[in-house]
C-alpha cells in the first residue's frame, strides 16, 4: 500500500472539515465536497474559506466541488466531517458512488438525535462493509491551520488499517496517534460538548479556576463511567480523545459547545445564543440521547442531568450549578 | 468523637498555611503557627498576612503564635504548610511538643530533595506512630479565602479516621472529598508542579489551546505511569489530586510552578526568575528526585526529563519543546 499514491475525497466545507482536508492535502490528492456551491467555488478558485475560515490561505492543491460524486467516486479513502444531524442523508448520498472497501473516516462529535446513535454506527448502517474510524482530539481548527503544534487521535479497530491511514494525516507539527478503541475515541468527542457546556456555565456565572478544575475532573469522571457501560475502554477517557479534547473546549473561548453554555450562564436564551451562531454547537442537541443513554443504563450523570435541564427544561444555570453544589462530596470514587 | 471539640494546630504562616487555618478556624478552635513573629502577631493582631495573602481579611477566631510548642501541645489534629525542604526540621521541633496519636496532615507537595521521600515519609520518619494524611486538590488559596467553590480531597489510609476528620475541613463552598490511596493522592500534588513548569515553558514559548492541552493530557498519562509505579493507584491520578490539581495548576496564571516554566519559556534565567518571588516554587526542587526515581524504576518520562534537563542542566526551553515534538506518536498508550 505504501507505494501507491491514495487519493483522499473529505466531505464538508465547514471549518473543520476544510482544515483537515488542507492538512491532508498536503500529502496526498484531495478534494473537498462542499454542498454549498459558492464555498466550493471559492476553496478551488481563491483557496479561502471567508465564512467558515475567516483569514485563512489554503492549499493551491487542495481541489474543491460541490458535486458530491465528484469527490467521493475516487477516492481511496474518504473523510466526512458533516454536523452528526446530517451525517445519515450524507451517508445515503455517499452509497452510489463510493468503491468497496474504502474506509471513511469521521469528524463529527455528535450523536444522531433519534436513535441515539454514534456517528461511525450511523456510517456503518448506510455503508456497511466499509472500515470505519474517527479522527478526534483537541483540535482548534485555527491553531492548526496556522501550523501550531497539536496532537490527535485516529481511531479504528485494526491496527494495520489505522497504522497505514495515521501517515496521511499527520505531518509537521500535527502529531497524529492511533487508538484501536474506535467506541471509546468517538465517545470522548461527542460527551465533551456536554460537560463543555456545563463548564461554560459555571464561567458565565464567574466561577474561578478551582471550580472549573474540580468540574473538569469530576466530568471526565462522569465521562468514564458512562463512556465504559458504553462500550469504551477506561484508559481512553484520560486520553487525548476524552480528557485532552474537554481541556482545550473548556479552556479556550473559541469553542462553540463552551461558548454556548457562558453565554447561558450570563443569563441569555439558548434560542438566541444559537440564533446568533453560525455552525452547530453539537452537545445542545447531544445531550438529549447521553441523558436517554445513562437514564436507561442506571449511570448516575449529575452534570449531564444538570445541563440537559438546562437546555431542555428550562432550568436556569444557577440552580443548576447549586443543584451540583449541594451533593454531598463523599469518597472520590463515587459520583457527585 | 463527634462530641467531643477537637483542637486543631496549624504550622506555617504562608498562604496556604494561613488559608488552611482561616478555613478550619471556622468549624474548631485553630492556632497557628508562623516562623517569623511579625507575621504571627499580624495575624493574631490585625487579622491580616499581607506579605503572603495581600489585601485578605483572615477570621478573628484563628490564633496565631511563633511559639511552635504553644500550637503542636494541646492540638487534637497537626495541619503542617510548611515548604517541602523545611518540613523534617519542623517534624524535629514538633517532636517534643505532639501528644500521642494525633493524626498530622500535610499541606506540603514536594519531595525532600536529598531522599526523594515524600513529605507524609519524612513525617512518619520524625513522628513514627501518627496517623498521617494529606490535605490536597486544586486549590488556589485567594479563591478560597474569597469563599469560591472549591474542592479537595483529604486522604488517608485509615477510612474511618479520614472520614472524621473530612468534617473538620469542609464547609460552605469548600467541598472535601476523601480518598484512601494516601500515597497516590500526595504524588499527584508534587508531580504536578513539574509538569507545570513544562506547560508553563510550552506557554512562554507562544504554544496554543491545542499544544497545552496536548501536552496535559500526555501529563497525566506519564504521571499515572509513574505514580503507580511508585505505589499509588491508577484512579487517583485522573482525579482531583492528580488531574484536577494539574488543570488549576496550569490554566491559572497565579500558579508559581507554571509562572517558572513561563518566564523560563520567555527566556529568563532560573536564577533570575527564582530571586523574583517570596514563595518557593516546589516543581524546581521535585524535579531532580523524581527524574532520578524515574531512571532508577526504568519508566520513560519524556515530559519530566526535559524540565529536568532545563531546571538542572540548562538545556534551553524551545529545544526542550523540540525534542518532545520530534519523538515519533504510536500509539495513545505508549510513552512519548
Amino acid at each position: 500500500m505504501a507505494h501507491r499514491v491514495l487519493r483522499i475525497g473529505v466531505l464538508g466545507g465547514g471549518s473543520w472539515g476544510t482544515t483537515v482536508a488542507n492538512l491532508v492535502a498536503a500529502r496526498a490528492p484531495t478534494i473537498l465536497w462542499a454542498r454549498d456551491a459558492a464555498v466550493a467555488r471559492e476553496i478551488a478558485e481563491r483557496h479561502s474559506n471567508e465564512r467558515y475560515l475567516p483569514g485563512a490561505r489554503l492549499s493551491k492543491a487542495l481541489r474543491a466541488t460541490a458535486d458530491i460524486g465528484e469527490a467521493v467516486s475516487n477516492a481511496d479513502v474518504l473523510v466526512i466531517g458533516v454536523p452528526s444531524q446530517g451525517m445519515r442523508q450524507t451517508a445515503i448520498e455517499v452509497r452510489r458512488h463510493i468503491r468497496p472497501w474504502v474506509p471513511v473516516i469521521s469528524l463529527a462529535k455528535g450523536f444522531e438525535t433519534d436513535t441515539g446513535l454514534r456517528m461511525t454506527q450511523v456510517i456503518g448502517q448506510e455503508l456497511p462493509g466499509h472500515p470505519l474510524g474517527v479522527l478526534t482530539g483537541p483540535n482548534l481548527a485555527g491553531e492548526i491551520l496556522a501550523g501550531m503544534a497539536a496532537a490527535s487521535v485516529l481511531a479504528m479497530e485494526d491496527e494495520v488499517i489505522v497504522a497505514e491511514l495515521q501517515r496521511l494525516f499527520r505531518g509537521g507539527l500535527f502529531r497524529v496517534y492511533t487508538n484501536t478503541d474506535l467506541t471509546g475515541s468517538e465517545l470522548g468527542g461527542a460527551l465533551k460538548n456536554v460537560f463543555a457546556i456545563a463548564a461554560g456555565m459555571g464561567d458565565g456565572l464567574g466561577a474561578g479556576f478551582n471550580t472549573r478544575s474540580a468540574l473538569l475532573t469530576r466530568s471526565i469522571a462522569e465521562m468514564t463511567r458512562l463512556g465504559v457501560a458504553l462500550g469504551g475502554r477506561p484508559e481512553t477517557f484520560t486520553g487525548l480523545t476524552g480528557l485532552g479534547d474537554l481541556i482545550t473546549t473548556c479552556t479556550s473561548p473559541l469553542s462553540r459547545n463552551r461558548t454556548v453554555g457562558f453565554e447561558l450562564g450570563k443569563g441569555r436564551s439558548l434560542q438566541d445564543i444559537i440564533a446568533g451562531m453560525n455552525q452547530v454547537a453539537e452537545g445542545v442537541k447531544s445531550s438529549g440521547p447521553i441523558y436517554q443513554a445513562a437514564k436507561a443504563l442506571g449511570i448516575e450523570v449529575p452534570i449531564i442531568t444538570e445541563v440537559y435541564r438546562v437546555v431542555h427544561e428550562g432550568r436556569s444555570p444557577s440552580s443548576a450549578f447549586r443543584g451540583l453544589l449541594r451533593r454531598g462530596a463523599g469518597s472520590e470514587a463515587e459520583p457527585g
